[in-house]
C-alpha cells in the first residue's frame, strides 16, 4: 500500500515521503480500515515537529484521524461488529507506527464510531478532533454553570464550532483572534463579542467583556503571552483550559493571577476526556455529534489531495490553517 | 508617631523615608496596637516595587505583619476582647495606608491573633506570613493524600519549615534550590532530597525523585521557568501551587504537561485559604501553630533595627535572604 512516512520529528520536507509499506494485519481488538479520507490538522503539525504529546516509535505514518471502511476484524466482539462498516477513527496510539495518512490503517476497535447514514465519509473523517472536542468543551462549561466563555483562535475550525454551540446553547462567547481577517471571518457568521489581540486598549476591552458576560471559562489554544493575557482578564476564581500551543511556545501565566485572583490553569486532551466516559455515554455523545455534523459541527472543506501531494498539502495547510481544511484522499 | 513611608511604588531607595505621622484612631471592628517587631518578608519587597497583588493608597507604610499590644478598642466585641493583649497582627487591607513599619499601626480585630503565653514578640511578629502559609501548605498536601511534596525555594525561612513539617507529619520532601549554599544550609538541618537546579542532570534527577516519591503536589515560590521544570518532573495529574514568585518574571509552563499528563496550575494565598476556614477552626490551627513558634516553625532571625535604618535593612535582607530574617523594632 501507500503511505506518508517520516523518517525524523524534525517537520523538514526531507524528512516526509511516500512509502510503499505491506499492508498492515489487525490483532485481536484491533480492525483494518481501508481509508477514505483524513485532514491535516494543528496536532499533525506538532507531531512532525516532535512538540505533540508523544512520539510514535520511527519510521512513523502520520495522521490522527480519519474515515474508512472496516475491511478486517483481529478478533473481538466489538472488531467483529465493525467489520464490513463506515466508521470515524483515530490512530493515536503511541506504541504504534500505523497513522491515517495511507490506504489502509490498523487501529484498536475502541477507537473507531461507525458513521450514521447520513454523514458523509469526508465529515466522518473530520468528526473526532474538531467538532468532538469543540462539544466536549463546550459541555464542560455547561456542566461548571459558567454564564460566558471566552476562547483564543476563534476563527479555527474549532473556534468557529465552539461559536455555534455557544449559540445553540445560549451561552455567550468571547471570541479573540490574532488577525484582521479573521475578524471578518468570524463577523460573516454573525458571531459576536470578536476582538483582535494585536487592536489598541484589547487587554482593557478583552478585561470588561469577561468581567460584563461572566466569562469564568477560557478554551486556551494559542499559549505563549497569550494564555496569561486572557487569564488576567478572566473574573476572580475562573479555569483556563489549555488544548492546543499553536503558537509553539510556553504557556505564560501571571503569577499575580493564580495567588491573588484564585484563577486556575489545567489542560483538555479529548481523548482523556472520552475515557472518563461510559461506554453508554460515549456512544450517546457520538451520536449527538454526528447529527450535528451537517450543520452547526461542519467543517469547511479547502482542498482535497491525494497522498502523493502531502508536501504540498502541508505547505497550503501551514500557510493558512482559517480557510478550510486539507483532506488526503488515499 | 515614627512611621515608614512610601510615595511611590518603584522600589526606589528615595522614595522610601522616615516619617513623622499623627497616631491613627482605630474605627469600629478595629484596634490600636503599639508595634513590638515587624519582620521584612519577599512579599514586603513586591510591595515596595508595586509587583504585589494589590496596592494601598499612597503615601502608604509597608510592612504585612508583626507583632504587638493593643492599646485601644474601636468598638465591638472582638477589639473589645482584645484590648491590652499580646497579639500577632497583619496589614493586608488594600483600602487602608496603614502597615506594620510604625510605632503604632490600626488594623481589623479579624487580623489579629492573640499570642499565648510561651511565645515571644519576636516570634509572634513573624507568625502569620512563614510559620501559618508553611502549615496550610502542608496540611493541603495531607489533605489532598499525597505521598510526597516537591518544593522550590526550600532554603528560604518558610521552605524550612516545610521540611520539618514534612518530617513531622512523615511526608518525603523533594527541596529544589538555586545556590550551593543553600545545599549546605539545608543538609546541616538533614533535610533529604536535595537538588540544586544549576546542577547538571537536574532536570533528570528531579524527575526520577518524583516519580520514585509519589511528589504529585508541589509548592513554587519562584515562578519564570521554574514552575515548567516542576511540572514537568511530577507524575501524570499532579498539581502545582504558586504562593510567590522571587524570581519576578511570569509562570512558564510546558502546554504538553497540561494537555498530556493531566497537570495542573493554580495559586496559593493565605488569606484567602484562612477565609474558607470557619473562626473555631482558624482559633484551632492559630493555637497548633503557636506551639510549634518554639521549635518546626520557629525562625531564625539575623538582625534586629530600629525603623530609622529601614533602608540599610532593606539592602541587608536583599542581598541575603537565606540567612535568617530582619526584624524591624520601632
Amino acid at each position: 500500500m501507500r503511505a506518508v512516512q517520516i523518517c525524523a520529528y524534525d517537520g523538514k520536507p526531507e524528512s516526509i515521503s511516500l512509502a510503499e509499506l505491506p499492508v498492515p494485519r489487525p490483532g485481536s481488538g484491533q480492525v483494518l480500515v481501508r481509508v477514505s479520507a483524513s485532514p491535516i490538522n494543528p496536532s499533525d503539525l506538532m507531531f512532525l515537529r516532535g512538540v505533540y504529546g508523544f512520539k510514535k516509535p520511527l519510521p512513523a505514518v502520520p495522521g490522527f484521524e480519519g474515515s474508512g471502511t472496516v475491511v478486517e476484524s483481529g478478533g473481538g466482539t466489538m472488531s467483529r461488529f465493525l467489520k464490513g462498516r463506515r466508521v470515524a477513527c483515530a490512530a493515536v496510539d503511541p506504541k504504534s507506527s500505523h497513522g491515517m495518512w495511507a490506504e489502509y490503517v490498523v487501529t484498536s476497535a475502541k477507537s473507531c464510531i461507525p458513521l450514521s447514514k447520513g454523514v458523509t465519509m469526508e465529515q466522518g473523517a473530520m468528526m473526532l478532533v474538531n467538532p468532538l472536542t469543540a462539544w466536549a468543551l463546550v459541555d464542560t462549561a455547561r456542566r461548571g454553570h459558567h454564564k460566558a466563555i471566552v476562547q483564543t483562535a476563534a476563527a479555527s475550525a474549532l473556534g468557529k464550532m465552539v461559536v455555534k454551540l455557544g449559540r445553540k446553547f445560549s451561552i455567550p462567547v468571547i471570541n479573540v483572534v490574532r488577525r484582521v481577517e479573521q475578524v471578518s471571518i468570524l463577523e460573516a457568521m454573525s458571531a459576536e463579542n470578536v476582538l483582535n489581540s494585536n487592536d489598541e486598549g484589547f487587554d482593557r476591552n478583552l478585561k470588561k467583556l469577561c468581567h460584563d458576560l461572566g466569562a469564568t471559562i477560557g478554551f486556551e489554544a494559542v499559549s505563549g503571552e497569550m494564555s496569561g493575557r486572557i487569564l488576567r482578564a478572566q473574573p476572580d476564581g475562573s479555569e483556563l483550559l489549555v488544548y492546543g500551543a499553536l503558537s509553539l511556545s510556553a504557556t505564560q501565566i501571571d503569577p499575580m493571577s493564580l495567588i491573588f485572583e484564585g484563577k486556575r490553569v489545567r489542560g483538555f486532551w479529548l481523548s482523556e476526556w472520552l475515557r472518563h466516559r461510559n461506554v453508554v455515554s460515549q456512544v450517546k455523545i457520538g451520536r449527538h455529534v454526528q447529527g450535528l455534523l451537517g450543520d452547526d459541527l461542519k467543517t469547511e472543506i479547502h482542498a482535497r489531495l491525494p497522498l502523493e501531494q502531502v508536501g504540498s498539502a502541508l505547505e497550503q495547510y501551514a500557510a493558512n490553517m482559517t480557510s478550510g481544511k486539507i483532506l488526503l484522499m488515499p
